[in-house]
């Protein structure tokens, strides 16, 4: 699949996507769960999951072009316990890198025609294309909300839909497609990916500030510190007067940052995510049992489901 | 078109593509050549230009992604007579506007559906994506070759071949399909844009020393005061020994830059890059006469060929 891909350029980006990727041996590649979900939900609708690599691939893919640019973005200088794109090539060939990496996504989908009818390979082209729309849109969001002093809650839900949510969404149905499930159960796949992701962020934000150091690999208390405006935080700006000079005048260091989570328990916030991360996940599970699917794979899915939000890292 | 395309997100994304590509009233838009070509290529091959809009569009897309992007990885402040995105907006609403305008381009091409089979609209996405990848392979080596101390006409050709040809190679052949061409017609398609867009180039690179610089709207001489590795200069490393340095060391300002530059045109350099460019606009050229091609549309297409490498700017 991927290794080959530049052969003919005689490039070295081939060099940059294999290490990024984590493809040598011993590397990190991370949890791939895109790539996972999406040929589980094929088989489970009815397909052939080998059939549905291609789609897989290009789907990891677009997930780690988008790490590539958030890395660059955000000055990110470690990834997977090693250096960053940019940080290791520099800025330029970094950025470049990672459009090669959205351009090869697209490209790889060309496999999907093999064995499927051209129809189903461009419903698949589209469905990339809105979701990496909505990708970009997501992450725009989320880079602006930065620069502002208040986010909304619903604010914030409208950008983890897309910076989060929708490339899982899209994972799911695309199973549910490629299987040749009609638009209403395409529906169900994608409803279950959605409320997935939504349910991954809000609890990655509360393992943010109360997941345990020693095993989320991030500082502790790191979201405070670095002053994030994730969901606990903006709850406690929509319920709390005052809260917002608190958090944004109060925190210098971690022991700062220790008081404030403990007072965030106090006032209910720390409760609150947990209940809107066990909402969510009730929501993905519910469209998981409206989905045509085989009992073997509905199990494995439910269980994946529960075990990413109660995970360590 | 585009616009509308970020409504269902409330994006400021629309504002940054409205502001980049131009499309405020009196704004310089650039001159679009890619879709000219890519419609113009439609018509004369016996299609119908108006139902190839959508591939114009994406094509034009692509090629201010590429510019979004190639603006942050070297830094360009102006572009069109405007600030460049991301120092208008940051660097990182920047790049993520490049990455959005990317996808826009994909998502795009799905308006094909309503005229063509969707055989011929995944071969436009197909043909499509292999082009970005040739794109970025292109970027890549231009990038590297600012690092590297020598850089051989061989591979400055294979660098342009992807960073400028490949990308009108792709709007004329795109032409060639949606009309309903064959293979070896869209070659000739392809050939003649890529041919077109060599010769365009390395036109560029001319200017870029003996330009007119009221006209070109550069500054006199500027490729060689940034020490560009342009065609002139590749061409004086290879032929002439003592080149380099003198070329490394011997350019501090304008009046050592306008020297040198009368020093190259003494050596012959000047007229084998005008050499090259001819050679180039006549194998263009041939490529259109194996075309078939209407012949008023030949003939727009042979003057415009004509025009691109004799052009101010």
């Amino acid at each position: 699949m991927l290794i080959g891909l530049f052969k003919e350029y005689e490039s070295q980006l081939e060099e940059i996507f294999t290490y990024h990727l984590g493809l040598r041996h011993d590397d990190n590649a991370g949890k791939r769960v895109r790539s996972l979900l999406l040929l589980l939900c094929t088989e489970g609708a009815g397909g052939d999951w080998k059939k549905a690599i291609p789609a897989a691939v290009a789907i990891e893919l677009i997930h780690n072009f988008s790490l590539i640019h958030d890395d660059i973005e955000d000055r990110g200088e470690m990834r997977r316990g090693r250096m960053t794109v940019w940080k290791k090539w520099g800025l330029a060939i970094g950025l470049n890198a990672g459009d090669a990496m959205f351009a090869a996504a697209f490209n790889e989908l060309r496999n999907l025609e093999k064995f499927y009818e051209p129809e189903i390979v461009l419903e698949s082209v589209n469905l990339l294309s809105k979701t990496c729309l909505e990708l970009t849109n997501g992450q725009h969001l989320d880079i602006e909300f930065e620069k502002r002093e208040l986010v909304s809650e619903e604010e914030y839900f409208r950008m983890i839909k897309g910076k989060t949510a929708a490339l899982l969404a899209c994972s799911c149905r695309m199973g549910g497609l490629l299987a040749g499930k009609n638009w209403r159960q395409q529906a169900h796949y994608s409803n279950f990916g959605q409320y997935l992701g939504l349910a991954f962020q809000v609890y990655d934000d509360w393992l943010g500030i109360w997941g345990e150091p020693l095993i989320t690999g991030k500082s502790n208390f790191s979201d405070l510190i670095e002053h994030k405006k994730s969901l606990p935080v903006i709850l406690g700006f929509q319920y709390f007067p005052g809260f917002y000079k608190k958090w944004n005048e109060g925190i210098g260091n971690e022991q700062d940052a220790a008081r404030f989570a403990e007072e965030m328990i106090r006032l209910g916030i720390e409760k609150k995510v947990l209940d809107k991360v066990k909402e969510l996940n009730k929501q993905s599970i519910n469209n998981l049992y409206k989905m045509d699917c085989s009992s073997d794979i509905r199990g494995i899915l439910e269980k994946l489901a529960n075990n990413l939000i109660v995970r360590d890292s």
